[in-house]
């Protein structure tokens, strides 16, 4: 039932590489159809690379670019024999073209994959909260991708962002304490408060603290988006652009 | 710090794989060192693989052997670039001779891994209780590695052993119930009744139910002492062998 094995461009952070692998295990096990058994799951080979330079300082000029790690992760996962590469990191997409030209491996958005499931789920609105991090709000990743659609993004600005920065870089130490939950959660309604009617969690270190349900809006889970789509993939869908 | 990356020969099952990941993360973090960063982790190229054959059927010579899955499991991580290879399940190390017959790359092995931990944390011990399923217990992989120490091995027999395998395939289906951990309790409280006074949970299966302290007596965690190893080797300790 599984028919293509996904190569995973991971370790951005480590801890959401493992939240990416959860969810596609659960996708997956939904997917088993009956009597499906532990081999049916869907084969993931995963290049879990913290190393990779950090995103915001590469898009601000600040610090190395990591397009030489993800291509050579893209080309290393082409190696070890994947049919198809998916990056469970919304900023490191600011580098996508990196790892099309590395490899003739075809290459799922995450970002492409995340606005075609807020079009099909949430039909008509018109301005969405995203929680993204300087490298992927300075890229514009989620504007570009939703202006084709007539959908307005806010970001968080300012203040705002660097308190999600800062609540950004306590995931990454391990922090998910109470007070990290509810600094996520005031970035978060501050967006509604600028007129967002649903928010996309746009860095997968974000539905390591928040779920959906958890604020007075729907929340859009980017790593939920792709895990479902990887599952999609592996079990024989059409890949983009085939 | 990192001056290895590990392979990990994984989806045996794929939560189990999941948790192993989780475990070197935590130990990779914990060994940073001062003002470490993400970068600083622990790089893993992981096979999740749930297609590889059942272990158990193998061992009892009712089924395909996993040998030429794990052998280009294998292949492939050398490929992608590995320094050394680890395995999170311990009834594939009944067929560990074919991987390190498929690929120079060094192979740790889970089960020397933890009978060494034994040894180290408890001293002088004379029996231990191995959570260990039908391909672990048939093939006799930890009765032959605690030998050599003295060590007497017990493992679930008859009934209580189908009780186990029963409550391992609930935890492959994604069932982690109330009534799932208590079964696996029971289990382990039949082995300390025959004199176990340290529980091996010999199927890294057995951790997503049962953490050290839920027990009346210590019980080691044969995933986390490999995640353990995995990060010591990973930050340059010399492999086993070399």
């Amino acid at each position: 039932m599984t028919r293509r094995t996904a190569g995973v461009l991971g370790g951005m952070g480590p801890a959401a590489t493992i939240d990416f692998m959860a969810k596609v295990l659960v996708h997956s096990q939904g997917s088993r159809g009956p009597g499906g058994r532990e081999q049916d799951d869907v084969r993931l080979i995963v290049d879990s690379n913290p190393a990779v330079p950090d995103r915001n300082a590469a898009v601000a000029g600040t610090g190395p670019s990591p397009a030489p790690f993800l291509a050579d992760m893209a080309r290393g996962l082409e190696r070890a024999g994947v049919d198809f590469l998916v990056m469970p990191c919304n900023a490191a997409h600011a580098f996508a073209d990196a790892v099309r030209a590395a490899t003739p491996v075809p290459f799922v958005s995450l970002i492409d994959e995340a606005v075609a499931a807020l079009r099909t789920r949430f039909p008509g609105v018109e301005r969405v909260g995203v929680l993204a991090v300087n490298g992927c709000a300075d890229a514009r990743l989620y504007e570009n991708a939703l202006a084709p659609a007539g959908i307005e993004a806010v970001t968080p600005q300012g203040a705002l962002r660097r308190r999600f920065m800062d609540t950004v870089w306590a995931i990454k130490r391990g922090d998910k304490s109470r007070g990290s939950i509810e600094d996520m959660r005031l970035v978060a309604n501050a967006l509604i408060e600028q007129g967002a009617s649903v928010i996309i969690a746009g860095c997968t270190e974000v539905p390591l603290l928040l779920a959906d349900g958890d604020l007075d809006v729907p929340m859009l889970d980017s790593t939920d988006v792709l895990a479902l789509r990887t599952v999609a993939y592996a079990r024989g869908e059409a890949l983009p652009g085939q």
